[in-house]
């Protein structure tokens, strides 16, 4: 399979661009220059640009059954109204990673980060489900087993020392349930890896991230967990270490060149050597950091400090969208406000490469994907510039990055294969997709007259005011 | 012309939604009920809800030629930038009225607020072209033409007290200026209203905002300015009056119940009571705040203080789109991190009024438009539910405000008469539109090679680096 993108821009060197002929070939980029000898398939480049593919780099594909539906609310109490509205069977969750892949691959991503929430009970098969979507669609797919072995409760401050308990039965079945998905589903030559992916330090205990660390290494997978995304984590990771959370990931050695960390807003100055001496990632989610008003994330300081950065959509009911174009704009314009010193902002240059590469680096995949050169692997995705959003015509990037681009991925290939063209997806039927979406679920309209029951909401509610110091 | 919407969601109440048929004869909504005899031309309204339309509150439309352009940069640099990269021909300033109003129209926007920049010696055509845009479209429009008496370096603080000096002749040519405009365009009746609005304290004298009082007053004229957008601002404030701007605006009789006022973000606690007492309005511009590092406006504090506050896109040179959703989106986001009271933040239901009533409260117009009612003026949006980014069903306001809505205005309506059809633009060719736009434009991809002029920016950027403490 030879394709040839004819006659296209892409990025050279800091600011400019260069109009090249664009070979694959297989699943790589085999030739660039000012032209080619047409061979393959053609594809008209013109008023295009060619850009490595993103990485959404932290979502939970199954929350998109709940985007739209949840109050604003600190993520403490969010997460209290996601448990109560959760999807319950695996047809859901593989519909649910079908969509985020759609999704992600119509706004510039070829790579997702799936920390899977699962059915309590039918975990094995919400990761085939998951897997199976992601498959169908054709997106590079890292599925992180969303895995806990302590209660919701347990994820909140209480006000003073304490170690939480842990059965350590659950904490056995969890990782032998993560043994299983490892031999059903890694695969990462055709595109499907499993990642040890604990929840995050409020609801697992030492022995489940340590499990994680062997598990990783023997199969050599990538690690993820959530970080410090909110100051009641802060205050959490007190209570239970006496120091910072990032100093304990650091001690028991869980980060690392192949450790992608989701969020990171409440670090000190002095965590950050911990993130950039174990060549760990960073994943924003500025959108969620928003919605729950979680806060916003130092970037600027990791960028200083030579930590790689890069962006998440983060699950869609806290976004509540998968759209990567809009997840890189408002990361990169976030921070503006909070550093007079405008040389530190981020540029849209700055920006794609933290999308892209910075993306991919985090996946320890830094060597083979994220830049357009001979020899790397085709995840590659064609802009259209001639969609009213782009225009009038002035610098393509930065009406990419800064702009509110519509529908403009024109042609989309991962591993060299084509998973967009001409617009629309070539993997999946979107109509029959939307159907189904369509027939489970229902508009919640007449919440007021019959409201949700909200149990875990009213159970946590009181403590979390207390311990936060709200009235 | 009459025409019923069949079986359409509306919101009931804080937060229930009804089915019902609505019916538009002439320029209003004359009739709704659960069920209406089909009379006229007939909408379905399955899978689709119906919403007053937006106001785009603050923009300046012929930044549209600037888009992606300019760097990320504080406002001072950034509109030294902007000085020197300005379109030259009245013909532009028509293709970008006509431009951000389509943009606005299929983003949910009905009325666009344009703080219109102009052409420097050809004021008057630059004031015609972009009416004639806004006619040619049918969105409800009101122009504020970008007038000031002082030079783009007086918009600088210079570190101690100092009265600008301003030409007399030049303030009276201004004014003059304003009379004519008034004279040919005014025409509220027909959806084109002049609004007199002073760029902002920084550039305009005394005299100048005294002169835009008088109009406004002698023909019943909105008032419209920026106001205390950066810390620089704020800085110039004192150095010109000795006291916050927010309380000369009062003193010398600015503000009001149809004054509204771009930006707001470097307001003090004492200056409230004055936005307040006046029944003044602000207008949240969230995006163009995050990209020029101005800040975070205190909205929660206004809307504590029951002052009115309402959404603006901003000019496409400092967001860089003019999609209203996404102004929402974010605006109604941005605050939920500077207060951990979430009891505090911003639904999606006051969201939406805020961009609705909220918007045309501003404008004077709050009696006749912001509101889904038998006698209202019908400047309607129906929203098409079944886009994959609404997808699976949940609360339709959830998804609208805090998804990322891909082209879902299915139907647009202004003085009741019809603006977008079955999710197109009924009033305006976009594809000719786009072909202008960009036979107009080049891309400016060499911009490494051979760097633009930036005259402006080399004289500014030394006094701005040491008045802000920069290095």
């Amino acid at each position: 399979m030879v394709t040839t993108i004819q006659q296209v821009l892409i990025l050279d060197g800091a600011a400019g661009y260069r109009t090249v002929d664009v070979r694959l070939e297989g699943e790589k980029i085999v030739a660039i220059a000012p032209f080619l000898p047409p061979q393959g398939t053609l594809i008209d480049g013109r008023n295009k640009l060619l850009l490595p593919g993103f990485v959404n780099a932290h979502t939970h594909s199954s929350e998109m059954w709940q985007r739209g539906l949840i109050a604003p609310l600190p993520l403490e109490l969010w997460l209290a109204e996601l448990h109560d509205t959760s999807p319950t069977e695996p047809e859901q969750i593989y519909l649910s990673a079908l969509g985020t892949a759609v999704e992600t691959l119509l706004t510039g991503g070829t790579t997702v980060v799936d920390h899977l929430a699962m059915i309590p009970g039918r975990e094995d098969e919400s990761i085939e489900a998951a897997v199976r979507g992601y498959r169908e669609a054709g997106i590079r797919a890292f599925v992180g087993p969303l895995i806990q072995d302590q209660s919701l409760e347990t994820g909140m401050p209480i006000g003073q020392r304490h170690t939480p308990k842990t059965d350590p039965q659950v904490t056995a079945e969890v990782l032998a349930m993560m043994e299983r998905a490892i031999a059903a589903h890694h695969d990462p030559a055709h595109g499907i890896s499993i990642m040890t992916a604990p929840t995050g330090m409020q609801l697992c205990s030492d022995a489940l991230f340590k499990g994680c660390i062997e598990l990783s290494d023997r199969h050599s997978l990538c690690r993820h967990t959530h970080l410090l995304e909110t100051k009641a984590q802060q205050m959490l990771a007190l209570e239970k270490y006496g120091y910072s959370a990032v100093e304990h990931l650091k001690r028991i050695g869980f980060l690392g060149a192949r450790t992608s960390l989701a969020h990171c807003v409440w670090l000190t100055d002095a965590d950050i050597p911990f993130l950039a001496d174990t060549q760990s990632t960073v994943v924003h989610n500025p959108l969620s950091n928003l919605r729950l008003g979680s806060g916003i994330a130092p970037l600027f300081k990791y960028r200083e400090a030579g930590v790689n950065v890069t962006f998440g959509c983060d699950g869609a009911a806290s976004n509540d969208s998968q759209d990567m174009l809009e997840a890189i704009k408002i990361g990169s314009i976030l921070h503006c406000p909070t550093d007079f010193e405008y040389r530190r902002w981020i540029t849209p240059r700055d920006a794609i490469q933290m999308a892209s590469l910075g993306g991919v680096t985090g996946l320890g995949l830094g060597d083979q994907l994220g830049a357009i050169a001979e020899g790397k692997t085709a995840d590659l995705v064609l802009y259209d510039l001639t969609d009213l959003s782009l225009l009038p015509r002035t610098d393509p990037i930065g009406l990419l990055v800064l702009g509110r681009p519509n529908q403009v991925v024109h042609h989309a290939w991962v591993n060299g294969k084509t998973v967009v063209a001409d617009g629309k997806m070539a993997t999946v039927d979107v109509a029959h997709l939307k159907q189904k979406l369509s027939e489970h679920s229902q508009w919640d309209v007449v919440s007021a007259a019959t409201p949700r029951p909200r149990h875990a909401l009213h159970r946590m509610e009181p403590q979390y005011r207390q311990v936060m110091g709200l009235e």
